[in-house]
């Protein structure tokens, strides 16, 4: 029988308390977070431990350091979920944020499009809607999609106003129901193209979603590559007994 | 409208067609990737553009350098449904890999075991047995879990072997039932304690998994606490109507 907690250092027991903290709410978004003296007096460490320990904090993405100000706890990452269909809109306006959307490019292709999801290959017959957004909430950056879109579902629907819910118009205007969407979620660290959308100049890591949206059996409404920040997202997963 | 073609680098769109040729299975997992002199002719690009979008490419992760032998595609990531409940053992067996564990830790915890999961507060009732494994599949480390699991249900746990699928324990030596998992997953660095496990020296990007599963209506069977390697795994989601 290994003890582990002899081999776990310090610094890093300490960092999962504070974290526990955190996630607990002992420690609320904005709140300074403790300082190297409070760990050196609370858990009597020295202070190249505490100095450690915060530096874990940081960087699992916990607190974030204000030049001159101190290290802050960050707001807390917005949960969205794996098995219940939500627009980001939706989402955002449950979270308490005020969600907006930037339409980088929209155009008619005149090809298919495929895609392989979770082992499966779809094919979304041409013409087909081409969509690219950036989504933000409170005008901070969030998600990157690029939706491909049937435009035999939804016909004209470069006309609409595509500034909020896609879902909502495939709802309201098209009468259409979503019944299920099939996604791979992965991780990547975005390289320079993706993150100047972010407007960041680090690697930024974000989760991959890929995914297929059906609005009947076999009927393909919608393809989707979205880019969610690793560092504001949470996703809620739900399995059940096969 | 914005043409995004045009504000995005080559290097960067010369990266995406070759990592499409990576899911596509056109470039197969062991294969050596394009060299710099095939992306100057296949592209007709400079060899900074070329080394850039080989940089790219490895970045996220879907190549590796071999030193004095080339730059070749790496094992394809391990699918895991994030709505049906499999043990690790056979979601590896699925994936035509060897699964193995290394018991880190196990030990009899005299008192509760609270979490909060997707906004909802659990608590399970102790003594709790606590798990601590590392999984590995054909020798390499995956996934890094710590186990609560009730003794309730599991009344002398700790004498079973703990080498495979508790899944299995849980049903044929405890006749029990998994109804549901709960769980939110999220992205975490992982700081020097963690890190140690998976034999590598650099920040490790990982999917933090936290849940709780249970074996009937209100019936908490186990909690987890699980890091996943960002780099070696994707997450198979399904959304359904409400």
């Amino acid at each position: 029988m290994v003890n582990t907690n002899q081999s776990i250092p310090k610094y890093h027991l300490i960092a999962e308390q504070i974290i526990n903290m955190i996630r607990d709410g002992r420690l609320p978004p904005g709140a300074r977070t403790l300082s190297e003296n409070d760990i050196i007096k609370q858990f009597g460490v020295s202070n190249t431990t505490a100095r450690k320990s915060l530096q874990e904090i940081e960087l699992a993405g916990w607190v974030t350091k204000v030049k001159g100000k101190g290290t802050f706890v960050r707001q807390n990452k917005v949960q969205r979920s794996a098995h219940k269909i939500l627009s980001f809109t939706k989402n955002m306006l449950q979270a308490g944020r005020k969600p907006s959307t930037r339409v980088l490019d929209k155009r008619i292709l005149m090809k298919d499009c495929s895609k392989t999801i979770n082992g499966r290959r779809y094919t979304l017959k041409g013409p087909i809607f081409r969509l690219h957004r950036l989504r933000l909430a409170d005008g901070v950056p969030m998600m990157l999609e690029i939706r491909h879109i049937s435009t035999t579902f939804c016909p004209q629907i470069e006309k609409k106003d595509l500034s909020g819910s896609l879902y909502e118009i495939y709802e309201k205007d098209y009468k259409l129901r979503l019944r299920e969407i099939d996604q791979m979620l992965g991780f990547e660290l975005l390289g320079a193209g993706a993150r100047e959308f972010f407007d960041l100049d680090k690697p930024l890591p974000a989760f991959r979603v890929e995914g297929v949206t059906f609005c009947g059996k076999e009927m393909i409404l919608e393809m989707e590559d979205s880019f969610y920040r690793a560092d504001q997202y949470r996703f809620a997963l739900r399995a059940k007994s096969l």
